[in-house]
C-alpha cells in the first residue's frame, strides 16, 4: 500500500492517491476515461437509487434516447452548439462506410429529446411531460479528473415541458430541491442553492440554479445543475401544443442533471489522512467486522460469534463486511478499510467473546467503544445515525467558518487566491467585472438572493444582489 | 387508435403496430436507433432488478468501463475484430481536431475489461475475478428492428478470469442457468439451453451456450448467450497469473449477456391479437383499475373506494394504476390497457359498491369475475399467480406442440420453411451440411445433449450429437 499525500499540503495528490488506493477508480487507456472499479462504483449505485425513487416521486419517468445524434440536430440551436463544438466526439464512419451524415455522440440530450418532444406534444393535455434518462455522455476534456472531469461520465438527465414559463421555472427550483435534499441528507455535504450568474449558465438556458458546496480544501465544487431552457430551443425543435384556449403555442422546457462527480465531491468533503469517510446512508459497506484470533480452537469460535453478529445486522438492513482473510494481518486490515472510508469497524476476538461484547471503531473519530451483544440492535444504527449527523455538521461548520465578507476584491483577492474559501460580496452585473475576478483564479460561484453589499467588488458601482466568489473545481 | 395487423396473417406487422400503439418505443430519427418510452424502459427496470440481483449473488461485482475503445485493442485478438469490424461505429474526431488513433463505440468490452484485468490480476489469489457491467453498446445494423436488432441497445455484460478452464466453463454455465431461471420465472418463456454450433459462436470463443425460445410464429429467437473464450483471447491482453505452484499462468475467461432484445422475446411470446399480454412478475402495472361512475355523488363514492381499494393492493406491493381520466370512457381504457398489456383489469361502479365487490378480468382469457371486497387481498395475487403460471404452461405447450423430430432435410425443409416451428435432427458437424439448412431459411440453433438421430440430415454420415434446427431472429 502507498502512503498517501499530506492531506493538508498537497489536496490534489492526495484526492489522487485516495481515489486509487480506495479502489474507487482506475486510471484507463483511454484518454481523459476512467474504470469506476467496483467499490465505486457502488457508491453510483447507492446515489442512484435514492435519486432515481426522488426522481419518479416527481412524476418524472425515466426512459432512453439514443447515444448517436445526429450533427444537424446540435446546430439547431445556436447558444447550445456553441457551447458544446469544442468538447464533441464526433462518429464519422459506421458499418464500413463514412456516413452521410456525422453523429456526434451525446454530450447531453436537450436535442435529440426535443425532436420526440415535437412528435409526443400536441396538446395542453400531454402538458406537463417529465422524462429522465440515466445514461453515459461524452465531453472531450483536456484536462481529465477522475469524477470532476472526464471525458465520458455517467448522469442522469431530466428533461420536461411546461404550458407556462413559471411551470418550467418551478419544476427547476423542484429538481434543485431534490438535489440539496439528497446531498444534504445522504451525502451529508451542505450546498449553496443559487442561480448561476449569465456567463455561467448551461449553453442554451435562460437561468441556470446549481448546488455549491465547499471541499475539504475550500475550493468550490459544483454537484448539479437544474435549467430553464430559453424559449428559441422548443422553438427550434417546433415543439408546439393547442393550448386550452384552442391557440398553438411553444412549451416552455427545464433540464437537470447530477452525475458521478458527486462521488468526487464526497471525497473531497468529508475525507481524511487515513483516507474516504463515507456517510453511513451512501456507503456500500457499513460496518466492517474484523474478527481476531491467534489459535485454531479460537477461531472457530470468534467466527461462529462473527457470522451471528453479521446477520443480526443484516436484519437491521445494516450493509455489513466480514474480512476474514486467512493471509492479512488486523492491522494491515483496519488500514485498509479505512481508506475505504467505513463508517464503522467491529473487532472481536476471544476476550471479547468472554466479555460478551464487540470493539466499535467509528471512522470520523476513531472513537473505542465497548458493546455489549445486547445492545448491538439498539447500538449500532444509533451510532450510524450520530455519525452520518456529525459528518454533516463537521462539514457545515467548515463551509461557515469558510464564508467570508468582502468588500473590494483589491483587498480580500490574494487572499482568497493564497487560501481559497468563499467570499460574499457585490456585483453591478457586468462581463467586465466578473471577468476580473479571474485575475485571482476565482469565479463567481452563484447570485444570492441577499444584497448585504452595496457596491460592486470590482468598480464600485451599485450592486443589484450579493455574489459568492471562489475558487472552484 | 390504429387497428393492430392480424396476429396470424403478418405477425411482423402485428410486431411493429403493437411496439409502437403500446407506446414501448418510437421510431428515433437516428437511422437504426430506438427512442424506448416509458411503458418500455420499465419493463427493462424490472428485468435490470431480478437480473443483476442474480447476478451479484453469484458473487460478480458491477463496474463500469469507457464506452470508447482504442481501435487496436479490437485488433489484437484476431478473430474478434474479424467478427466485429463490419458492425462497428469509428470516432475519428474529438474536441476539434483529428484523433491520432480512431477510437470505436464499444460492440462488447471484453478488450477494455481484458486491459484492465492484466493490470489486476497477478497471483491466484485474484481469481476467480468477476465484473459485471450495464451499458450501452454500439453494432451497425442495416435492418434494425426494435429490440431485436437495434444499432444501440442496452445489456449487462459479464466477464470473469478464472484458474482453469473448468471453472470459466462452469461460470459460463452457471450464466446460462441464472438467465434460464430468470426468462421461465421471470419472463414465463421456456427457453432451450443448449451449445451454439462453431460457426454460430462469438467472436472470439471456444463455447457459446445459448438460451432459444420459440416466439408465437415458429420462429426462435436467442434471448441470451455466455461464452468461454478461446485461450488465445486472454494471451492476446497478456493476462498473467502466478499460481499456486509458482508457475506463470494464463487464466480462462468467460463472458455472458442479456439485453433489450428480451422486451422483444417478451411481446412474441405472449402477445395476442389484443395486444401485449405482459407476466405479473415483470409487468410495471399488475393492475390497472377503472372506476365507472356517470353522475357526480356516484363518482365521489366510487373514487373514494378506489383510492381505498389501490392503497389496500400496493400494501401488498401489487403495482397498481388508477385510470381516472375523466375524458376517455371505460371502453377506450379497457382497450387501451388490453393493447399495453396489464396483467388484470379490475371495474368498479356503483353497483359493485353496493354488492361489495369488484369486478376482476384478466388479460390472458378475459375471464370475468367477481370478488367481494373482503376476499381481495387472498385473491387478487392468487389470480396474479395463477395467470403467471398459465402464461408459462401456454407457451410450455406451444414449444411442445412445435418441436419436430426431422431425419432428412429434404423432407422436411419445405415444412420447416413454410410453417416454421423447431425441428430435432441429425449432423455430421460439417460446415457444409450446416450451410444446407439455409437452402431453407433455416439455421442450427443449438447443438443438443441428445442422439436420437444416428445419421446427418444433409450427408447421412454418422451423427453425433442431435441440433434444433429453426428460423430464427
Amino acid at each position: 500500500m502507498k502512503k498517501l499525500a499530506d492531506i493538508n499540503k498537497d489536496f490534489a495528490q492526495w484526492y489522487q492517491d485516495v481515489i486509487y488506493e480506495a479502489e474507487l477508480v482506475d486510471s484507463s487507456p483511454v484518454k481523459g476515461a476512467m474504470i469506476i472499479r467496483p467499490y465505486g462504483y457502488s457508491i453510483w449505485e447507492n446515489m442512484q437509487k435514492v435519486v432515481d425513487q426522488k426522481i419518479k416521486a416527481t412524476g418524472t419517468k425515466n426512459a432512453y434516447f439514443p447515444l448517436l445524434i445526429p450533427e444537424s440536430f446540435l446546430k439547431k440551436e445556436a447558444e447550445h452548439v456553441e457551447g458544446f463544438s469544442p468538447e464533441l466526439a464526433v462518429v464519422t464512419h459506421a458499418g464500413g462506410k463514412k456516413l452521410e451524415e456525422p453523429l456526434v455522440v451525446r454530450p447531453t440530450s436537450e436535442t435529440i429529446i426535443y425532436a420526440m418532444f415535437a412528435k409526443w406534444i400536441k396538446s395542453w393535455r400531454d402538458l406537463p411531460l417529465k422524462i429522465n434518462q440515466w445514461a453515459n455522455v461524452v465531453r472531450w476534456e483536456l484536462r481529465p479528473r477522475a469524477f470532476l472531469r472526464t471525458t465520458e461520465f455517467l448522469w442522469q438527465e431530466g428533461h420536461t415541458a411546461h404550458a407556462t414559463k413559471q411551470e418550467a421555472t418551478d419544476m427547476a427550483l423542484e429538481a434543485r430541491q431534490l438535489y440539496k435534499d439528497f446531498m444534504q441528507n445522504y451525502l451529508a455535504i451542505p450546498v449553496i442553492a443559487a442561480e448561476k450568474s449569465a456567463s455561467e449558465r448551461f449553453a442554451g438556458a435562460d437561468h441556470t440554479y446549481s448546488l455549491e458546496a465547499l471541499m475539504l480544501d475550500g475550493k468550490a465544487l459544483q454537484m448539479g445543475t437544474t435549467h430553464v431552457l430559453s424559449h428559441s430551443f422548443p422553438k427550434s425543435f417546433d415543439i408546439k401544443f393547442q393550448d386550452k384556449d384552442g391557440k398553438m403555442k411553444v412549451p416552455y422546457c427545464s433540464s437537470w442533471g447530477v452525475s458521478t462527480r458527486m462521488i468526487g465531491g464526497l471525497i473531497m468533503s468529508h475525507g481524511d489522512q487515513d483516507g474516504l469517510i463515507i456517510p453511513p446512508k451512501i456507503a456500500p459497506i457499513q460496518v466492517v467486522i474484523i474478527p481476531i484470533y491467534r489459535k485454531d480452537d479460537e477461531k472457530e469460535l470468534v467466527l461462529n460469534k462473527v457470522e451471528e453478529l453479521k446477520k443480526q445486522l443484516e436484519k437491521l438492513d445494516i450493509k455489513v463486511f466480514v474480512d476474514d482473510d486467512d493471509q492479512t494481518t488486523p492491522g494491515a486490515k483496519f488500514y485498509n478499510w479505512e481508506i475505504k472510508g467505513v463508517p464503522l469497524r467491529v473487532e472481536l476476538g476471544p476476550r471479547d467473546l468472554k466479555n460478551n461484547q464487540i470493539v466499535v471503531v467509528d471512522r470520523l473519530e476513531k472513537n473505542k467503544q465497548m458493546i455489549s451483544f445486547e445492545n448491538i440492535a439498539t447500538e449500532i444504527p444509533k451510532i450510524l445515525d450520530d455519525l452520518q449527523d456529525k459528518l454533516f455538521k463537521r462539514a457545515e461548520k467548515r463551509l461557515m467558518d469558510s464564508w467570508y465578507q468582502g468588500d473590494k476584491l483589491k483587498d480580500f483577492g490574494s487572499t482568497l487566491e493564497k487560501e481559497a474559501g468563499l467570499y460574499q460580496t457585490g456585483w453591478c452585473g457586468s462581463k467586465e467585472c466578473e471577468l476580473k475576478f479571474k485575475d485571482y483564479k476565482a469565479t463567481i460561484r452563484c447570485v444570492l438572493d441577499e444584497n448585504k453589499h452595496s457596491q460592486c467588488a470590482v468598480c464600485d458601482k451599485k450592486s443589484e444582489k450579493d455574489i459568492l466568489v471562489a475558487k472552484a473545481y
